[in-house]
C-alpha cells in the first residue's frame, strides 16, 4: 500500500487540505464537462437531447435547465484518489466514464423500478417512454467506454476499462437481486447490504480504484482504494435509505416517503420488519396489505418504522461500514480530499 | 482497397472455396464457443443461468437444450473478413464480441417490442421478467467489450472496441426510431432504410470491418468492409421483414403472421400502406382499427399485403442492398467465404 506523501508544490496538494466538499465537486464538474460534452454531443439525435435532459444540462423542449445535475459524486472520488496517489494526469477520462456509467444505470434503474421523477423532474421513460430510456442507457454506457479507452494512454486503457466493465456487470446483478427482493416476503439484512455492495458499491469501488490505476499506483493501492470505494458506496445506499423515507422532498427532489409509497424493500423497511416491535408487526400488517397507499397511510408507515428504532439502526450500520471504509486505508492516514468527500456523502440530505 | 491473393498453402484459403454457408457457421460455432463459454461462466448467478438460456446453451431449469442456439451469421461473418485479409490470429475476439453484443440488443428489443417469443422459445422477460432482461442485457455488453479488450493485443483493442461501441450506438438509435416509427401514421421507405441500416447494417458492418481490423488491414479496407457488411445488414433486415410476415413458424420460431399480428411498421406493411391499390387501402383500413387481431384478420392482412406486391417489392429492395454490398468489394473478387455467407443471408428460412 503506497500512498505517496503529498507533494506541496503541486496546486493539488497545497490546496488540498482546504477544499469543502462543495469545492471538490465544483472541480469534479469543471474537469468533467468539457469531456462529457462532446462525448454526448456526438450522439445522433435524438439521444444526444434525452441525454442532455437526463443530465439535467437541458429541460425536456432543448432550453437551459438550473440546477438539475448530478452531484459528481463519483468523479470527485476518481479525482480524490487519483490526487491522493500522486498524479491526476490521467484522471478526467475515468472521471467522465463513471459519470456516464452512473447515469445509464440510473436511466435502468428508473425504468425497473417504476419511478417516474428524478432530481424534481419527469424520468426519460415517462416523459418519452421505456424503449428510449433503454436504447439511451445501452448508447450513454457505450460512449462512457469508447472516450474511456480513446482518451487513456495504451498501457492504462484495458485495465482501466475492465474494471469499469466488471463495476457494470456487478451492478446489473445487484439491481436484479433487488427486484426480487421486492417479490420476496423475506430478506434478511445480510443480504441486503450484499446487493448494496454489488448496486452502489462497485461503481463507488470501481471510481477510486480507477482514480489509482490511472495514478500509476501499485495493485495493492488500487485493491485498497477499491475496497474503501465500496464500502464507502455501501454507507452510502443506507444513506439513500434513510432518506428515502425521512429525506425533505424539497430538498431530494422525490415525493414524501417515496419508498414506502412504492412498498421497498430498503434497509429500515427490513430493520422495522426484523424488529420483533409491536409497531414492526402494524407496519408488518400494513405492507402486506394489497391496497395502494394513501398519505395517511405513509405517514403511519413512516411513524411505525421509527417507531421501531430502524433509523438509527441502519444510521449505525452506515457508520460501521464507514469506519471500515477508512480501516482500509492504513495508518490512519486517510487523504483530506477523500475524507471531505466521506463526510459529505453520509451526512448528506439529498 | 487491398485484399490480398489468396495464400494456397494455408488451411483456410485452401479449403474456402469449397464451404457451405453450414460449414461456416459450423466454423464459427466451434471457434465463438470456447470464447463464450468461460464469459459467460464467470458471469455471477443468476446472470449466468439466465444468459446460458437466452444463449440457448441450456433450458429454464438449466438442463440441456438442442437447436436453440443462433445462427452465428455475425460471428462468421468477422472470421471470414479476416480470413479475406489474410490473417485470422486475433478473430475469435471480435467474433465472439460480437455475437454476444447481438444478444445483449436482442434482450433489449425484446423488451420494448413486447415479444414473448424467441427461437421458438420464452424470451427472458416474458420467463423472469423485464428488469431481469434488462439487467442481463446490460451485463452481457459489458462482457462482450471486457472479453473483447483483454483477448486482443493492444495496438489493436482500442480500435476494436471504438468500433463495437459505434455500433452499439447506432443500434440503439435505430431500435429507438423503431419504436418511434409503431407511433407514427407515415413512414417513408428511406426513413426506414436508414432505420434498418442503424438497426441491424451497423453489427453486420462492424463485425466485416472488425475481422479486416484484427487482420491489419489497412483503414481503406477496413472501410470498405464495414459498408459492404452495412448494406448486407440491411438487406438481412429486409428478409427478416418478409419471414416476419411470410415465414413458416415451424421454421421461425415466431407465430404466424407475428409481425401483422402485432401491426409492425415493417418495410412490406410500409410499401402495402404506399401501393395507392384498392387492397391497400382496406389494409390501411385494417391496420388503423383498434381492435385485436383474429387469426382470420391476420391471414385477410397477408393476403391483402401479397395483394399489393409488396412483396417483391421488399425482395428487390433486398436485391438491391445486396448489389450494393457487392459493388463495394471491387474488381467482381468478393471472397469465396462472404459471398457464401451473403448467399446464406437473403435466401434463408429462418
Amino acid at each position: 500500500m503506497m500512498i505517496p506523501a503529498r507533494k506541496p508544490n503541486t496546486v493539488e496538494s497545497s490546496t488540498a487540505a482546504t477544499r469543502s466538499a462543495a469545492d471538490l465537486l465544483a472541480a469534479a464538474r469543471a474537469t468533467v464537462l468539457p469531456v462529457l460534452r462532446p462525448v454526448i454531443d456526438r450522439l445522433p439525435e435524438p439521444l444526444c437531447h434525452l441525454a442532455g435532459y437526463h443530465l439535467g444540462w437541458w429541460d425536456a423542449h432543448g432550453g437551459p435547465e438550473q440546477g438539475a445535475a448530478g452531484k459528481m459524486l463519483r468523479p470527485a472520488l476518481v479525482l480524490a484518489a487519483a490526487a491522493a496517489c500522486g498524479d491526476c494526469t490521467h484522471a478526467a477520462a475515468p472521471a467522465a466514464a463513471v459519470e456516464l456509467i452512473h447515469n445509464f444505470t440510473l436511466l435502468h434503474d428508473d425504468v425497473v423500478d417504476g419511478d417516474r421523477l428524478r432530481r424534481g423532474r419527469e424520468t426519460v421513460w415517462s416523459r418519452w417512454g421505456i424503449p428510449a430510456a433503454i436504447m439511451l442507457g445501452d448508447a450513454m454506457h457505450a460512449a462512457a467506454v469508447a472516450q474511456l479507452i480513446s482518451r487513456l494512454p495504451a498501457h492504462l486503457s484495458t485495465a482501466a476499462a475492465n474494471r469499469l466493465e466488471d463495476a457494470v456487470i456487478d451492478i446489473s446483478l445487484g439491481q436484479h437481486r433487488d427486484c426480487e427482493f421486492e417479490r420476496r416476503t423475506r430478506v434478511d439484512l445480510t443480504e441486503y447490504t450484499d446487493m448494496a455492495a454489488a448496486k452502489t458499491g462497485s461503481l463507488f469501488g470501481a471510481s477510486c480504484a480507477l482514480g489509482a490505476l490511472v495514478a500509476h499506483a501499485d495493485p495493492e493501492t488500487v485493491a485498497a482504494m477499491e475496497e474503501f470505494g465500496r464500502e464507502l458506496g455501501v454507507a452510502c445506499q443506507l444513506t439513500d435509505d434513510i432518506l428515502g423515507i425521512w429525506g425533505d422532498p424539497a430538498i431530494t427532489g422525490k415525493p414524501v416517503g417515496s419508498d414506502l409509497a412504492r412498498r421497498k424493500k430498503t434497509m429500515p423497511v427490513l430493520a422495522a420488519l426484523a424488529s420483533e416491535t409491536p409497531e414492526g408487526e402494524e407496519f408488518s400488517a400494513l405492507y402486506r396489505s394489497e391496497r395502494a397507499f394513501t398519505a395517511a397511510d405513509i405517514a403511519r408507515a413512516t411513524h411505525l418504522v421509527e417507531a421501531t428504532d430502524a433509523r438509527s439502526t441502519v444510521r449505525r450500520k452506515a457508520d460501521e461500514r464507514l469506519a471500515a471504509a477508512l480501516a482500509v486505508l492504513p495508518d490512519g492516514t486517510v487523504p483530506a480530499d477523500l475524507l471531505t468527500l466521506v463526510d459529505a456523502i453520509v451526512h448528506r440530505d439529498r
